[in-house]
This record gives C-alpha cells, sequence and structure tokens, in this order.
C-alpha cells in the first residue's frame, strides 16, 4: 500500500504506452513475471539475509584501512567468496596508493590540569615529531580563524564547530562541518599554527572520535591534526574560557605517519550478459575503511550489498541479459585509487558501462536512488519506481552520489543508493561503526533494492 | 530535492486551485508564511530535542504499567510538566483497570539437564500455582495443534511459530505471530493442555523474551504463558527432537497474577482554538508500557511527541485556530481503559473531535500517515504531501492504526504517525526498549511531521 499516490500517478502518466501497458497482453505478462521475481528477491534477501552473514564475517575481521594486513585478508576473503558464487568470472585489479598508520601514541593533555580528553588523530596527519607544548587558541570556524590571525602562531587552533543538526538529510551538514576536517590544517599552518584540533563531524553526543582524511598543501607546512570527541570538545571549550586556564599550556603528541605505498586490490566478480555481454553494469562499495571500529556501514555495507546482488540474481534464477559486474573498490577513504583505477582501465579498454551503482551510505532502511544521467534516461528509471514499494525505496531523482563509481566515464547514469541518513554521522569513521550497529532488516532491504534496479537495467538497457 | 517527483505531480494535480494557488497571491502569501513556519518548526526539533531531553526524563523513572507506582510518579511528572508549559488548561481523566504483576519468580527448567531457557511471562497470564511438572509437547502453529490435538493433555503446548521476515512491513507479520501470544493459552487448555511457551514475537534473534497481552475465555481454563527468547526457543526446539530427551520433565513456575483494579489517568494538556475553540484535533500516544524495558519507543516515543507538538506550536509562536488537545493515553498495553474512557467521555459531552493523530509504532525516522476518513477528507491531507519534505514523510495513505485514538466516535480523521518498521519488533514489549534504542534525530523529525500535520488541520480544518 505504499507509495499508493505516486504509483497512480506513474500509471497515469505512463498510460498504456510504458512498462505497465494495459492492452499489450505480452508486455503485461511479462510486467507480472518481473514484479513476481522482485517480491521473490525481497522475500529472499530479508528471510536468508545472505548479505548480513557476510558482513558478520567481514566485521570479524576488523577494520581494513589500505596499508593494513587485515585489508589483505578481507580481499582474500572475499576472492575466495566470490569463486565459491558460481559466477562467470572473478578477477582483481591491483594498484598502489597511500600507507597511513595511526601509531601508537594519540595524546592531548593539559600541562596542569588532570582534565581528559580524547582524541583521534585525523587520517593522513603527519606527527608531532616529539611533544609539541604550547597553548591552545579556540575558533568558531574560518571567520573567526581570520578575525584571529595574528594569535594563532606557535599555537594549536581548535576549531569547535558543531554538526549542524537542523536540517533534514545529515549529509547536507557533512561539507561544511567536513570543511574543518579537510581544510583546517592549512588554513591555520598559514598563520603560523604548530597543530590543528576539530571537533569531531559526528551528528550524536558521545566522546567518541571521528576521524576521515585532511588535506595539505605542499607549499604550506604540514602540522599534525586530530579530531576531538564531541564531549571532549565540549569540555575543551569550557576549560579555556576558564579564566584560571587562559595561560594553560598543552601537550600534544601523536606518531602517526606515511610509510611506502601500500598495493591494495578492487576484487570483482560478474555474471556474463546473454544478449549484450559487452554492456556492463557496475554495482559497488568500497572495501577499505578507517582504522577505527569495524567499517560495518561504511562499506561493509555496500560491499556486501554489491555482493548479495549478484546472490540474488543467481537465487531467483534470473540470466540477465546484460553483464552485472560487482567490484568491490580499494581504497576509497584516503586516495580514491581503486576507483581511479578502474575508471582508467575501463577508458583503455573501452568496455562500454550502462550503469554504475554505489552503495556508500551506509546499511539503513532504503530511501531512494539518485541518478546522474541525461534526463531521459533519469526519467526511464524513474518510471521503475512501482517495482521498489516493497523495499522502503520512495523516490529517485537527480543527484550525484559514490565516489567511486563517478569515476567511471562516459557511462549512461551513475547512481547513488541512498537509505535514510539520520543514524549515519553517529557511527561514521568511529568506533560506533561496528557490526552491532548494522540491522539485517535495514541491511537486506538495500539488497533488495539493489538487486531490483540491477535486473531492471540488466532486462530493458537505459 | 526529496519527493521532487511526487512533489511535481502534486502542483500539477493541484494546478492553480489549491493550497499552491500562485495567481492568488494573498493564497500565495499564506502557503509561503506556513512553508517558512514549517521548516522552522523541523529546525526547532531537530535543533532543541525537546522531546528526546523529556524521554530521556520519562525513562529514567524506569517501565510504566498499569498498578505500577512508576505509572503514578510518571503520571504526575506529566501533569507538572504540562503545567509548566504555559497551556490553556492541564487536566485528567481517571479510571480503573487491571493491575497485573509479573511477580518475582519465572523459570521453565528441564529436571534432568542443565540446559538454561530464558521465559518471561505473558502478561495477563496467570501463576503456575506451584510448580508445573510434566511434559512439553512442540507445534509448529495451530495447524499443528488440531493435528495433535490428543497428545496434549496434561502437557505444556510449545509454539515454535517464527516471526515472519520476509515481508518488507513487519507489522503485517506481528498479526500471524502475535496471535499465538493472544490465542494460544485458549487453544492449548481447550485440549487439556496445562502451560503455553511461545516463540517470543520478536524480529531480532537474540534471547531477550518479549511480552504482551494474552486471551482467556472464562469458558475455558486459565493456564499460564510464558514467552521463550527466540535463542532459547529454537534451543528448546533442538532439546526436545533429541532422542534422549523425549520423555524428559519439565518444570514450570511463575507467581504472576492479577490484582485488585488500579486507578489509572489520562493526562491531557490543551491549547485553545483561537477562532473554533469547540473543534477539537487529538495528538496522542500511550502513557503505559510493559514491565520490562523501559518503554522507550512502545510509548514513550509517541507521549513525547504529543507534548512536543504543543511545545514547538507554542515555540514557533502559532496560535491555532482550532483547539490542540495533546492526550497521553492511560493503559493501552493491558485494558485500553484509558481510550475506551475517553472515547466514552467524549461522545457524553458532544465532544467534536475533527482528528485525532496517534503515535504508537515508535520513535523511528518518519515515513507516512495512515488516515481513516472519508475520501473527500484523505484527498485533503494527501494534498498537504509537499509540507512534509523535510521531515521524511513520503506518502499518506488510507488505513487504521492507533488503538486509542480508534476510541473516538464521530472523528472526521483517524490518524496514525506511521514510522519505519524495519526494528520496531527488535524491541517491542522487551528489555530492549530503553531509552539507548531511540535515535535523537529519528524521534525528533517525528515530532515535527507530527506538529505540521496538526497545524495544517487546525488552519485549514477538515
Amino acid at each position: 500500500m505504499k507509495n499508493q499516490i505516486c504509483f497512480l500517478v506513474f500509471v497515469l502518466i505512463i498510460g498504456t504506452s510504458g512498462i505497465f501497458a494495459q492492452q499489450n497482453p505480452q508486455s503485461a505478462q511479462k510486467d507480472k513475471v518481473l514484479t513476481g521475481k522482485f517480491e521473490e528477491i525481497t522475500r529472499f534477501a530479508l528471510r536468508d539475509t545472505f548479505g548480513y552473514g557476510l558482513l558478520r564475517q567481514v566485521c570479524s575481521f576488523g577494520n581494513r584501512l589500505s596499508g593494513s594486513e587485515t585489508l589483505v585478508k578481507v580481499e582474500d576473503f572475499f576472492i575466495e567468496k566470490l569463486k565459491s558464487m558460481g559466477l562467470d568470472s572473478v578477477y582483481t585489479q591491483s594498484t598502489t596508493t597511500n600507507n597511513w598508520k595511526r601509531g601508537s601514541v594519540g595524546r592531548f593533555t593539559p600541562v596542569q590540569s588532570d582534565e581528559k580528553f580524547t582524541i583521534a588523530a585525523v587520517g593522513g596527519s603527519v606527527g608531532t615529531n616529539g611533544v609539541i607544548k604550547t597553548k591552545v587558541i579556540e575558533v568558531a570556524g574560518f571567520d573567526d580563524l581570520e578575525a584571529k590571525k595574528d594569535q594563532v602562531k606557535g599555537k594549536i587552533v581548535f576549531y569547535n564547530f558543531a554538526f549542524p543538526q537542523d536540517v533534514y538529510d545529515s549529509f547536507e551538514s557533512y561539507g561544511p562541518t567536513g570543511a574543518y576536517r579537510w581544510m583546517g590544517a592549512i588554513r591555520a599552518a598559514k598563520y603560523g599554527a604548530v597543530g590543528v584540533l576539530i571537533r569531531s563531524v559526528a551528528s550524536n553526543f558521545d566522546d567518541v572520535p571521528h576521524t576521515g582524511s585532511l588535506g595539505y598543501f605542499d607549499s604550506i607546512p604540514k602540522i599534525p591534526a586530530a579530531a576531538l570527541g564531541v564531549i571532549s570538545a565540549v569540555k575543551l571549550s569550557k576549560f579555556l574560557s576558564d579564566p584560571k586556564n587562559h595561560n594553560s599550556d598543552f601537550e600534544f603528541e601523536m606518531d602517526c605517519r606515511t610509510e611506502e605505498p601500500a598495493t591494495v586490490r578492487n576484487i570483482i566478480g560478474e555474471i556474463k550478459g546473454s544478449e549484450f555481454p559487452d554492456e556492463v553494469i557496475v554495482v559497488g562499495g568500497h572495501i577499505d575503511s578507517w582504522d577505527v571500529g569495524e567499517g560495518a556501514h561504511d562499506d561493509g555495507a555496500g560491499i556486501v550489498q554489491a555482493v548479495e546482488t549478484l546472490h540474488l540474481i543467481k537465487k531467483a534464477g534470473i540470466k540477465p541479459k546484460r553483464t552485472i559486474r560487482a567490484v568491490l573498490f580499494a581504497n576509497e577513504e584516503n586516495g580514491l585509487a581503486g576507483g581511479r583505477f578502474y575508471g582508467k582501465s575501463a577508458a583503455e579498454e573501452k568496455v562500454t558501462h550502462i550503469a554504475a551503482i554505489e552503495s556508500d551510505r551506509g546499511g539503513f532502511s532504503p530511501r531512494g536512488f539518485s541518478v546522474a544521467s541525461s534526463p531521459e534516461v533519469l526519467g526511464k528509471i524513474q518510471a521503475w519506481l512501482p517495482y521498489f514499494l516493497r523495499t522502503g525505496i520512495e523516490w529517485i531523482q537527480e543527484g550525484r552520489d559514490g565516489a567511486d563509481v563517478s569515476q567511471i566515464k562516459n557511462c549512461s547514469a551513475i547512481i547513488g543508493f541512498v537509505p535514510d541518513s539520520q543514524r549515519y554521522f553517529d557511527i561514521h569513521h568511529s568506533a560506533n561503526d561496528i557490526f552491532s550497529a548494522v540491522n539485517n532488516r535495514e541491511l537486506e532491504l538495500g539488497s533488495a533494492a539493489i538487486t531490483i534496479l540491477t535486473v531492471l537495467i540488466s532486462e530493458f538497457g537505459l
């Protein structure tokens, strides 16, 4: 009964000429068969929880940063898993990328107080090269930094910018908040700061720091950066505002570092198309994660949904007309080397990609799909909305998601799976992103929705 | 950008004659003002988390079964809270209802094995009156019970019916599974069973038993009933299928009982309508909960959303044209005495209810509203869908929800708030239903959506 309004409207608009053609018995029959298959796919997903079981195994390895031993083990695990699934081919693509290590030391402590602050190095940060002992200057944001630029030299800049809670789509808050993680060190170093602290990019209120990438410019000194847990950020702000602490010194010490480039692999499994084997539909996520938590939502969910898409297609006995290729992209988090390599190879080999779907917004309850394509292709995909009624997908709209698949050039449609965003930044890039934070039914509905879209594109083209 | 398709379609359908009338400057201006107010309401909800903070307080009291001391404390707490909010009136309605006590003993143990099984008495169950020592017979469901009816006498019937996972809307699985909790004791007692065990009505896989009401017929012996945790149910089935256990006896002991009727209160706070004070819009949930967990989603979420609706209307500076009445209904879980009393009083006093909205499906991410009304009224409410774009509400459709508000007769629209259902039966009626299972953003979007709907009805009538 969901989506009844939209459904009726679509039937109205499409009338008798589209996929609901009631006056064409052959087409109506085909539609009925498809609808039945899609219901079956959703039932299989929810009942068998293939993807959820796979995610449990993936998470049990631990987190998977590029260059880690665990990532190599998980790559091997997926190669074996895909080989066991009776696919037409399983292969890998190797490339090299950043090899950042958190190290074992990470502390930020006031010299003359017992107050504790929880930090995590921001990914890619240089170490402190021993202990930095200096004062901290708090700024509300970049404008405030500009206003205080003359007071910054030799100090640690603390960006206390809180995640804006008051918007519906939490990804809208990621841009403005993430800017401090990405650009904070560059902009503070320009004025002579020796270190940077950011308030974690987090929508919840706890003391678990959230990591993620930063940027450096070669022309500006590279200074160390760490994220404070939200509670620690609030505490630090209060501490600094107390007159008795105005001259407090802090010790800041981290031994994170970048080592020799690491080799990472895209893991690929595919079912060859029966009619148009040269037309490829990619369904993917990224296999790497940050080095905290278990990378369960980010992006364990995405990779198991990609693998489950192949599983569900086979389980439902569908012989796809076009080639379905699951790609577990390497190194999305700190380099995008896997996505870039895949895109470059595909261009060189002149592979025809008709669609590339990525799931990299967590394994939450399905909401919609974002599509980057021509208006005609978008319209064609939107007309399929009624097929998704029982998966939670309520809309299909123009948009751009999926850092990895966006590296594929000349693809008719770059599609992002968009689940409910409310809880994502509670767990994103943090120790909160563990298997138990994923709900089996939410994850599996995502797998079903992605599979249905994949089958529709395979069946009808774009 | 969400709901873009539906939005465009609505604009198309409604054209220039409805609430989007572009050719009527006055109407267009009013629409703009309303849209601004609704955005403000959503921002207030997400940023201030009034309801989430209130829920934290409610949950800190503990659970709130009718007849418990805690419920009385929470009733008093809400009376004081409502009185502090500057409303036009705050009052209560008292009635009496069932007063069931779980007691302190609840065990189900095999006589000749150390195997442990976790149980919780089903609400309303009689006690075992000492220890019942007998055999257990497992049945897959009622059909299987009929097939085995001659083997049931003197035994405990174990209904091992698993929650069907393979449907999108988890409430669809509640009916068939809940039937064993509600009717299991009656149907087994008919064939001479002396006790009943059900597999918990639960969508997840853990060992936390889920309680809830059962039914008894006066004409059939009342036998004790308990719910097994899902893992315990699986374990018991395995235990019973082992040939060496075929003659095992079990001890079943519970001292739950029904005491003298308890007095419970509906708690009511209202803002008087400025133009049509005699037209009442109820927004409600139920204040009681089961006696396990904290009743956070069921229905702490619903009552704080009702109170937050009043808060947000005042905070946004809205003077409602019609009377907005928040009702925290008593005793939904085991008697519906509060809802019945409210409905009866309203009929006697000839109160004109134009709408009654209930939130009793948990504090999860908003999805839609179900409406029981005439087609004309439904159409009017559906035309408001675009106002909900930034709350997650994606559809408004015919349906019936809200046990309490359904007791109100001659109400133009009985409306149920429908959040995402995927996680509800993981926590429902169990020790899993605690404050930390509620997400602040999900809960607050629900408050915003309910407030917007309330304001629209108040502004335009039905």
